[in-house]
This record gives structure tokens, C-alpha cells and sequence, in this order.
């Protein structure tokens, strides 16, 4: 998980804190039963909208989005016109045992359906298919987070009308009514707080670094294409860059 | 159905009704005209908005999507490359002993197509229509459920408006505003309970489910065009192999 | 009017109205002015939204949408095996005195068109501008609805601040407050039971329709295409059925 | 600007007044300083939203859309019959004195191109180049309008909330709680009619002129191609029908 | 950043504080600590949303889009009439020495890649992924601005609701009630402003200048296919027109 994420989530919750201390102690917003409501009842809730080996496989995914590094573009770039040259110099089998070293499924893939010698057509078409699964699948886990968004401030509200109902129907003594409703209000504030500064924000940055890994699955299915293809490693160079912005350009030499 | 659809709906309604027990007896969240106004009012809506029969098939519909369970992907990739060694090792009429043995329709359908000989693009085109119209029938379910989800709350407020207006109506005793207030607010307890923890996540798992059937139909219709166009099984390995996950994928001997 | 229609609306006011007898008598619910502002200012504001021959093709579209009784595909799959066997036993001049005793204007159209031997792809494109242009027109329907859907609940607030202004200038006699109040509440409750009772499902009911008359059109189109092409009627079929759920299909004799 | 936009104005606002004539003078719902707070910030926030030429422009798109006359489906049809006639009986160059007498910009600049003698295709490419930027220019202006619609509203929050703050700051005479509490609503009324019964309305409107201004568009792109590709007038009349419902359609001779 | 932005904030900020200072004195809504906690818990959940160099990255493209200037398309015109005769009069390797002379690294690249005698549609593709990816960058931007015009309210909210807490625990004196609660709705006021004042109108210049600038890429790509296809200056004249509003437009000579 990337620095950002570590300072973000100690900046906000720190302010939130600190917010609460200026007022009062910290032990008034400190209520374990209505944390359970809103994170179980947001569990329990997802536990309906997906499949169990489905939540797992997403769990799955949402790890290795937060940790997996994502390799930078320009590297794809270099490692594309080592690749092209070593194709036109020395024939296009000379890229069979680099294949073997390749740690990136998808690279390694694409690379030993060219060297085997299918179809540019054929191998733009099975490299496709598996872009656009990889994507569904991706986009399941910030889809889970973005659920799990929506539910903790529902699950906040629903606590909170329970609370109200008993405050309502036991307001005999008036000095319990502000405490009662005080008590009925953390829910909305958990809910509240998990959403906005936990699910919504996670869910950001999964969609963030799942584009960021479907760029590099663009380059790289371009890339593998134009070799198939043997086109000029200039042509590959111009084409590669066009995917990132002018100042990350690697200069032709 | 699965059982962590039974779980959740377990753990969610039990941290409700603990929730409710910490602090009160259960028995003033209970009123069976709340109930029915916002239940009632809900099914209501449905049948302005949805024809008669329309709706039975889509509850249809819903059963079957909870109910049937899935083929894995696997193992059509299995069945894929032993329909395609046999046609190649003994010609495609071979396969036409198989059809009958074959419960799923669109499977069936389409190796018969491709035993009777069509075109590879006509198969296509049937196939691909009866995808996309299965698509439209198959998202009727979740649509329905989305739509409940958003009518519930709708009459939640809807019953909490006509308890105010009565309360406010009779504000003359000043000890029954609280009690009269208290009910007032069960419907829109209801209407959230509802939507957040039975309509909505079931919608969500309707949808999930739709697509995992989806995935599967694909497949099945990339691996009849390849053993209908006579591709090596390899290539139709690979190109099934595209639509899963790399750690799923049947190892090639 | 589908009958679905009418229990929905008698089923949902039905509990509305219950709802309220449980509590009071229905008098204090009844405000000609609160009503009039909400469905006044709604219609208002439609008026603005749509030119004026618009808002009157579009409630002519809506009334044919309701009553209008739509084909079932399976008769257009009978219809069209039969065209194609004449025309395949008879020539395709022999489906020229059937034309003229059809009543479904884009059917006649569209066998029109064949029989004078127009290209496919040229029948195609017309056909296809007719659907798409069709569409756009029923959508329109549906849209006014929802604008009002939208409209009533916003119109409902309004009238309800006025109320509370109202109410909070001349607060001096503290007995009057509750019933200013309950009727400030008035418009909020008149424009969410209209919205959600009313409009909202009614707008519902013209997409689901306007989605059934879609797929009549769509298979019509394969189905002359079909025709024009001199396919075979049993291709005709296979493509025809792919539309409909395998339980509906015609069993092939 | 038509009828309806007038008579739906004079409507909408007829009855907010009657509505609080029923009640109360019309004095206690005036208040400027409440009133230039939100439709300024409106204005302030829309000229932060948009370049000032492009506002001027998108106010000059606004303009010409709610007065300009839109042409009829059906005169653009016989229109085009009496072009393709005279082509095939004169040939295309005698369409070169007509097009000076055309106002239609489009048109104009189509039949131009035709003359001329380019290519069908490179005709589409510019004419349908034309359309798609015409339209991204007329969108413009419903959106700027349905931005105006969102940030009104939120500027009578705005207002009404530092009206609250004030309030809750003095309140030591509670007799002015009310009228204090009154005067702070007043910018959320007006925020709620200017947005419901103005802003959204009229994007509405542009949106649904525009559409209408499109249809006639596309019409003339296919009128055009089909005179550029000299087909026979009998096949244009059947294409430009296709646009429009069967009921307005041009009955052939 | 052009004078409208500076206006439109100077005067929606200037009618905020003369709406405040018609009821009370400023000081009662400036809180350090509420603005704190609004601030800093929406930068907070961007840095969890967003990576760190991806954020750095999208800040230098806002920077960029408020300040950098964009062509005037009658220009892009002028300018590719100009490249299209010399290209037809001296040959399209006359350009070669205008390239140097050319800022825009888009013109230039594509410029370039026409001079070197790539194909058409070679430069196409390469041109076409530029701007798609190009989009994507920018697009980033505003959508980072809409994120925080969503957060800013939250967290207002999350400061009011911690303030509401506050003052229920500690009801005992009634005469602290109102100032206390006063406070806490300070955080929701910080958020409403800068949301709708700052946040999302520059969201959306970001989204109208990104709009302008993509036309004019648009114009370039289609000037320079154009070019490459050695047409006829008039064509290329026609092509550019169709992008723009017919006032707008050069007049041929």
C-alpha cells in the first residue's frame, strides 16, 4: 500500500479526532454496539449481493491491486524496442528463451503466441478477450468497495431511526433525551466517516490503478502486434508513445 | 440459494434486532399496518409499473438465477477441447450423438447448428442474438428488485408523513407527541431495512450471478465458431484460457 | 388498460387511504389548494419543458402505449414461417396480396418493400431509420412521466416551505402551530404519493411496453431481411426463436 | 418563444402565488437581499464554470433555439422529392440556381458539395463531421441551464443555513425565532422554484427543440447522399418517411 | 486563469459575506478548526483516493488547462490551408523546415509522421491513441475536482453531526444550545461554499476548456490525414468548416 494512502487515512482520521477533542472526550463518540450495526449490517448486506468464492476472488483482487506494483510505461517501451530489434536483427525466434524470464502473464502470453507464429487477427483477438476480462474482473473489487460505500451510511441511518423510536417512546424524564439522542446520532457519524474517508476513497484508488494497469495492457497488446506484424522499430517507438504524455517520452536516439 | 446469502440476511437482521434489544423491548418496533403500507404500497407500484405475465416470468426468472447453479468455466473449456479433438480425429458429424446428451439449450443449439453445417457467421448471429435477448430477460430481475428498492423507502416516508400530519393534527395532550411520533417513524425504518438489506443486495447478486452465466455463454459461443471454423485446439485452448483468470486456467499437457 | 394497472393503483391507494383511517378520519388529509399547487405547478412546468404539439403527440403515444395490445412473438415466428414458404414455393410476387391485409403499418412497410425488390441492404437501412426513429418517439413517453415523477416531489416541497414561512411569521398563538404544520405537510405527502404511486410506475410500464414492442419490431426486421435474402425457412426460424425464451419457442414439426 | 413556455410560466407562478395568497400577504415572501443572494451566486458560480466567450455564445445558441422556427418533417420531405425529380429529369447542375435561394446553412452547404461533384462518402464524412459538432455546441446550452437549475438550490441552502447560524447566535428573545427562522427559508424557495419552475424546464425545452432541429438534420444528410448517389425519388421518399411517424407521412401519388 | 473566473468568485464570494454582514458580524462564522476539518478531510480522502505522482501529475495538467492558452480554430484553419498549398505547389518535404518552427507537440509529431511518408492510416491510429490517452489525462483532472466537490460537503456534514453530538451530551444549560449548535453548522456551511462555489465550477471549466482543446486536436487530426492523403485544399477547407459555427467561419476567397 503506498505511502498516500497511509497519510491519508492518518491525516483524516486525525482531524476527525482532533475535531472531537477541541469539544469534548474522545469517550462520548465511542459506542462499540453501533460500530457493529453499521460495519455488520454493511457485511451482512454484501454477503447478500455476492457469491461467497466471488467475494474471495475480489478480496483477492482488491490485494494485489494495493500492493502489486504496476511497471512504469517507459519500461514498456525500452523493453518493446529491445524486443523489435532482437526480431528484425536475429528472426523472430531468437525472442523464444527471453519469453521464459518473463514474469508478467500477459506479456509472456502474447509473446509466445508471436513466436509460435499465429495471426496478427488471431492473437489481437485472444489478447483482447483477456483485456476485457481482466477488466471485469478488476473493476469488481472497487464495484464492492462502492457498495460497501452506499450501505455503511444506510446501515448509520437505520441505527439512528432506532435509536429516535426509543428515545420517542421513553421521553417521560426530559433529561435523558439529549444523551438518548446523542447515542443515536453515532451511527449516521460511523457511517458516515466509513464511507466517505474509507470505502468511497479505496474505491477511487482501485479504479485509479486498474486504468494505470490497463494502460500498460494497451501498450504492451500494441506493442506485441507490431512485432507479429514486423513493423519498424521507429513506427513501434512512435506508436508506443502515443499512449503517455509528451514529458514521460523516452527521446529517440 | 447459496448459503451466504442466508448468512447475511441472518447477520444483518440479528445485529438489527440486537440493536434493538440493548435499549429496548422489540415489541414497540413491531406494527403490522406499518408493515403493510410500506410492503403493500411497494407491490402496488410493481403492478402500475410491470404487466401481469411480464412479471411472473420475470419471478421466473429470479428463481432459476437464484437456484441453478453455474458450470464452471473450466470445465466447459474441458468440454470445448474434447468436442474439438473428436471433431477433428473423426469429422464434426461425430458431435452428433453428443447434442442429445446435452442439458443446457444454447450449448445444444449451437452444435446443432454447427453439426447441420451452417456458415460460421450465421451461427454467429443466432447465437449472439439469442445472448443479447437473454441479456435483456435476465437483467429484467434485477431491475425489478431495483426498482422495489427504491419504492420501499419512498413509502416509508410516505407512511411517516401521514403520522406526522396526524400527530400534529392532535398535538393537544403534549405526553403522546413522542409515542405518536415514535410510530410515525417505524415505516421509514421498514422502507430502509427493506431496500438496504433484502431488495437491493438481491438485486446486486442477480446481477453478479447474470454475469458470471454470461461469461459462461461467451464461451461457449467463442469455442462453437472455433470448432465450427475447424480451429487447432490449441488456439481454441488459448482463446477460452483468455477468458479466465490466469490462476483458474487449465494447465495445457 | 392492463388490469395489473388497476389493482396496483387500488391496492397501493387502497393501503394510503387505510393507513390513514387507522388514525384519523380522512377530512384532514383532503386540501383542494395543497393539491391544486402540486399538480398545477407540475403540469406548469411541463408546459415549459415541452412545445405544446410535442406534449400532445406524446400523450397520443402514451394512450396507444397503454391500450394498444401487443403481439405475441410467437405468432410473428408462425407469420413468418408462413411468408416464407409461399414465397419460397410460390415466388415472392405471391406475398403481394397478403400486404394489403395486414394492419401493423411497419410490417406492411417492410413486405412492401421486398416485394418490389428492393436490395436487402437498402430495405435494411429504412427499416432500421423506422426502429430507431420509432424509439426515440415512444421513449418520449416515458420521459414525460418521469419529468413529472420528478417535478411532483419538488412542487410538494415548495408548497410545504411556504406553509412553514407561514407558519414561523405568525407563531404568537403556540396552539396554532400543529396544524399549520400538518397542513404545510400536506403538499409534501400529495407530491410523493403522486410521484411514487403514480408517475413513476406509469412511466415504468411505458418503457417495459415500448421494450416488448421493440423486440415485435426487431424480429419483424430479421424476419423480412430473411425473406428478401430467400433464406431457408428453417434458418428463418432458428433466428427468430433466438429472441424469445426457449419455453416460448415453437417446436420445430 | 412559444405559447405553452409562456402560459406554463404564468401557470406555475400563478398558483406558488395563489398558494401563499391563501395564507398570508405576498409581503412576507419578498425579500431582495435573499433573492440576490441566490440567483448572484448562481451567476457567480456559472461565470467561474465557463469561459466568457463561450457563455456569450452558449446564451446566443439559447436564444436562437427557443425563437427560431424549426422547418416541418414533411416539407423537408417534399422538398427533397422536388430536388431528386429535377435531377434525373435535368441532371444535377440545374439544383445550382435553386441552392442560392436556400437560408439553410446546412443545406445549403450540402447541396453545394453535391453540385460540386465530391464523393458521397466525403459528403457524409463533412456533413456528418457538421452535425455532431452542431450538436455538441446546442448541448451546451441546456447544460449550462441545468447547472444553473443544481446550483440554485444549493445557494438557498446556503442562504438559509448562514440564516440559522444568525438566528442560533441570538437567540435570547425567543419571539424572533420565528420570523428569523422564516426569513432564512426564503432563499431555499426561491433556489427550489427558481431551479423547478425556470431553469430545468427550459434546458428541457432546449433539449427537446434540439432533438427536433437534429431529426430534420439527419434527414437532410440521407436526402442529400441519396440525391448525391442519384437514386430513384420513389426510394427517397420511402428512406425520409422512415424518420417520421406513419401518421405524418407524406402520402405517395 | 481568465478574468471570469476571478469575477465569478469575487462576486459569489462577495454576496455570501454581504448576505452574512446584513445580520450579524463576520467573526460568528470564521472557525479555524471548522474550516480545518472540512479542508483537510477532503484533501485527506483524495490522498487515500489517488497516488501520490498520479495526483502531482494531475495537478500540473489543471495548472496547464487554467493558464495555457488555447488556439483560435479559425487559426488551425488558416494555418493547414497554408501547410495543403505549399504541400501541393513544392511538395509535401517543403513542410519539413515549418515543422521546427511549430510549439504544439501534437502538430508537430503528426506533421512530422506525414513528412516522413508513413500511411495514412498509420498516422491515423497513432494520432487517434494520442488523444484518446490525451483525454484520459485531462479528463483526471476535472474529475479529481468533482471528487472534492463531493468529499467537501461530507465532511462538513461529519463536523456538524460531531457538534450536534457535542451539545446533546451536555445539555444541562439550555442558554448554550443555540450558539453551540450555531458552530456546528459551520463545518456544513464550509462545505456547501466550497463545493459549489469552488470545487465543482472548476470541475467544470476544466471539463469546457478540455472540450475546446480536444476540438481543436480533433481539427488537426482531420487537417493532417487530409494532407497526408494529398487533397484538395478546398476539400480541406470544407472538412475544417464542418468543426466549427458557421459564423465562425473563413470566408473562401
Amino acid at each position: 500500500m503506498d505511502l498516500a494512502t497511509v497519510i491519508g487515512i492518518v491525516l483524516s482520521f486525525g482531524l476527525v479526532v482532533s475535531a472531537i477533542l477541541t469539544g469534548s472526550s474522545l469517550v462520548i463518540f465511542i459506542s462499540v454496539p453501533s460500530f457493529l450495526i453499521v460495519i455488520g449490517g454493511t457485511i451482512g448486506a454484501c454477503l447478500v449481493n455476492y457469491p461467497t468464492n466471488y467475494m474471495l476472488g475480489v478480496i483477492g483482487v482488491m490485494k494485489n491491486t494495493f500492493f502489486h506494483s504496476i511497471q512504469a510505461p517507459g519500461e514498456v517501451i525500452a523493453q518493446f524496442l529491445d524486443f523489435s530489434n532482437r526480431a528484425r536483427r536475429e528472426g523472430i525466434l531468437s525472442l523464444e528463451p527471453v519469453i521464459k524470464e518473463i514474469d508478467d502473464d500477459y506479456l509472456r502470453k502474447g509473446l509466445q503466441l508471436t513466436v509460435d507464429g499465429l495471426e496478427p487477427q488471431t492473437i489481437q483477438e485472444i489478447l483482447e478477450t483477456e483485456i476485457s476480462y481482466l477488466e471485469q474482473r478488476h473493476d469488481a473489487g472497487a464495484e464492492l468497495l462502492g457498495v460497501m460505500g452506499a450501505l455503511a451510511p444506510a446501515m448509520g441511518m437505520i441505527g439512528t431511526v432506532i435509536g429516535l423510536v426509543q428515545m420517542l417512546q421513553t421521553m417521560s424524564d426530559p433529561s435523558t433525551i439529549g444523551p438518548a439522542m446523542a447515542v443515536a446520532l453515532l451511527t449516521t457519524l460511523y457511517g458516515a466517516v466509513l464511507s466517505n474517508l474509507v470505502f468511497n476513497p479505496m474505491a477511487g484508488k482501485l479504479k485509479v490503478r486498474h486504468k494505470q494497469e490497463q494502460l500498460i495492457r494497451e501498450m504492451i497488446l500494441e506493442g506485441i502486434l507490431s512485432i507479429s506484424k514486423g513493423e519498424n522499430p521507429r513506427i513501434i517507438e512512435e506508436k508506443l508513445n502515443s499512449y503517455i504524455s509528451p514529458k514521460d517520452r523516452r527521446q529517440g536516439d
